[in-house]
């Protein structure tokens, strides 16, 4: 699974994408042009819940109240679903974006009023989280199924989290040495870590960042990297 | 049926509340109160979709194009349904507001964008139209239950339409009047006009403002009138 | 001082109002009006600049990148300003509001990013600060005239600091009581903490909330508790 | 004069530049960098006053009243002069965007409304309108000193005005036809219309917009085609 923009020629080689829901990008025109472009082409639909704050992209920190952060995530649940809908489609996955992922990665409230605003609308659905965070470990208490998200364009920490973006070489800004990575995640189960360990890690999935330059280029390279390793991408 | 804002007095005393959704009014944690309330009273849910206009409350005219109309509205739809299943029930009818419903009464696009929205979401869910509106008359078209409304609160013109509030003499600020109007609407089918005309006019469904002064007290009046007159009052 | 909201009858006993910006409230329409009147009363202004959160009133803590944070209050106290020049008027000071103002009293970068707002756009316009908050501390360091502000209805701990809302008893919800704290500080300098102990404090302005019910009456309370100890209340 | 967005390259040759300010574009971040740049370029800087509709970028009709108007812009002035102040800049001149300017070019109450807002804040800044429109008109009339615009990318009618971006041919895509255009308006005072006829026309400011592809390249052909007719570009 990959995390795309709205970029229809991405759409052609992803297997996910995951929708921003107007809160910290998108809006109502543009969520109805990317679930629909995903339902043409069979890719996987994800709700990528994020802060109320356009201008900083979701990427600042938040102290919504536990309540307050359930009842953001259920309205940007609800709005991509009727989108859903429409396209004859249906959601597969939940994420958090930016700030809202990184509180959940370490913070057990945070993580449970996320995973109650699944449980409370869409209970089925799979949490898309990284391994070891407790956004994962709070999903699996609750009965959710998770998914291992890899990423093949940041550096990891010793303790298998991201190392944060602040750190230099924090982000992998060479394609080549990103596939790399993310070939070598899902292929043998291990990567080295910012500060040259070995680290043994293991996922269900790849994201890649649809802002970020090149994200094309770099999404046909871990596909080539791993057709050669004779693992076969498909669509469920 | 009647319209109302979250006031937990009044929500005792009517029988379906309108729930503004983000846009003109209303944000996720107003939105979860509102439903919560309104289920646990048993009134019925209609989701009250607007222009993204917050600071001019939904009531300054938009042009938005059909498309964006409908993706708005979607957009709306599913945000309001995901508190509905939170709370174990579920929308009941759809209505625009404010400007989006001024423009629904009279323009038959604008109404087919609105009543596609409601198609493509919750395809059996009734709308709430004014007699004689192009919404009603599109609705109706395309198969849906229609509810129509009428306003306990507001001046009619001959033809049947709201007098405009510019006009002196459009809102009826004497709740003894405006009940007294409600009640001969429903029990005898009609109203005198703005003009003087007695005007035969017919509903299913009575509109209070939820944000007017004095609301409550208008709604224990047409309650009043209506249990003297023999009819009474039930959620279905 | 005082600091109220956009209420015409409290604007008469105030002597200064500290207004919204858009941002955690209040929009181009409301500023108008609350400007408007403050001038026609000779009430001073003061830019109440909060985090860009309407749905939580700006009470929720947002973590902005100190020039993020500059550059939203530089832009709320332009706006502010505009409508100034429209009514004839003038900033008279600068307060952050909710979040942004708690941040203020203990984080230095918080306060210095504020600060450095007020001098590149009103460098010579006065802050209102708590007394022995970093805001206060870094304004007098960076030259600007700094007003201590005293709260009527909110009780303090030992350390001069506020009583976090979350405490029983933070709150005076007896206007007489919080008259009389308010009283008791201007004119003899001190106050009993929530622990019981005598606190001395001293400040140039009080602060009433205006979405406090009873903020009228606490006004009242408080001019006729200073007028008895033979203090005249005036406009600058 | 031209228009143009945050772009650095861009901004080394354009002479002014129209700047968002949050309402249907921007944010206060976008609008410090943009007016850093245009400071540093020695470009001159203009608001770019839109409706309150991000989603839709200020490009769909809005009924404000004429108050609601004026105070919209009177906050967007003030918001982008107070970062003009703290790069050590001024406001050169005011244009409103989109569907607002489009409303401005025939209707007098809303040409009225925006030259209010600028004769209470900015009273001595230039309107950019084009030629013919009301907003020009009513300008000159209040005493505002008016820049004549004219587009390099777009057709004209006959009577002067802009052909609706609906009609085939309203849009110049191909910028050597565009630049062809800008430079025979200013040379030698006309162009061709949409329909094919000749149409003497003046002004003293091109505009280019900055969300065009290819807006650079226009740019540039631009000044090569001034330059050749012996036209100095200079900034004042």
């Amino acid at each position: 699974m990959y995390k795309l923009g709205a970029d229809e020629e991405a759409m052609r080689w992803i297997t996910s994408a995951n929708i921003a829901c107007g809160f910290h990008a998108g809006d109502p025109d543009i969520m109805d042009r990317t679930v629909g472009l995903a339902a043409e082409h069979g890719v996987c639909i994800g709700v990528h819940m994020g802060y109320p704050d356009l201008a900083g992209f979701g990427r600042r920190a938040m102290r919504l109240s536990l309540e307050e952060l359930t009842n953001c995530c259920i309205y940007q649940i609800g709005a991509l679903e009727a989108f859903c809908r429409k396209h004859g489609t249906a959601i597969r996955h939940v994420k958090p974006h930016g700030s809202m992922s990184n509180m959940a990665d370490t913070d057990d409230a945070v993580a449970e009023a996320i995973v109650e605003a699944v449980i409370l609308t869409t209970p089925r659905t799979a949490l898309l989280a990284r391994p070891g965070s407790k956004l994962g470990k709070v999903a699996i208490e609750r009965g959710l199924p998770v998914i291992s998200e890899l990423y093949a364009d940041r550096a990891y920490c010793a303790d298998g989290t991201l190392a944060p973006r602040s750190l230099p070489g924090a982000v992998l800004h060479d394609p080549e040495e990103a596939a790399q990575q993310a070939v070598r995640m899902i292929v043998e189960g291990w990567t080295k870590t910012l500060g040259g360990q070995r680290l043994n890690i293991h996922g269900d999935s790849l994201c890649v960042h649809g802002d970020t330059k090149g994200a094309l280029d770099l999404i046909l390279r871990i596909r080539a990297g791993l057709e050669k390793a004779g693992i076969r991408i498909e669509r469920r």
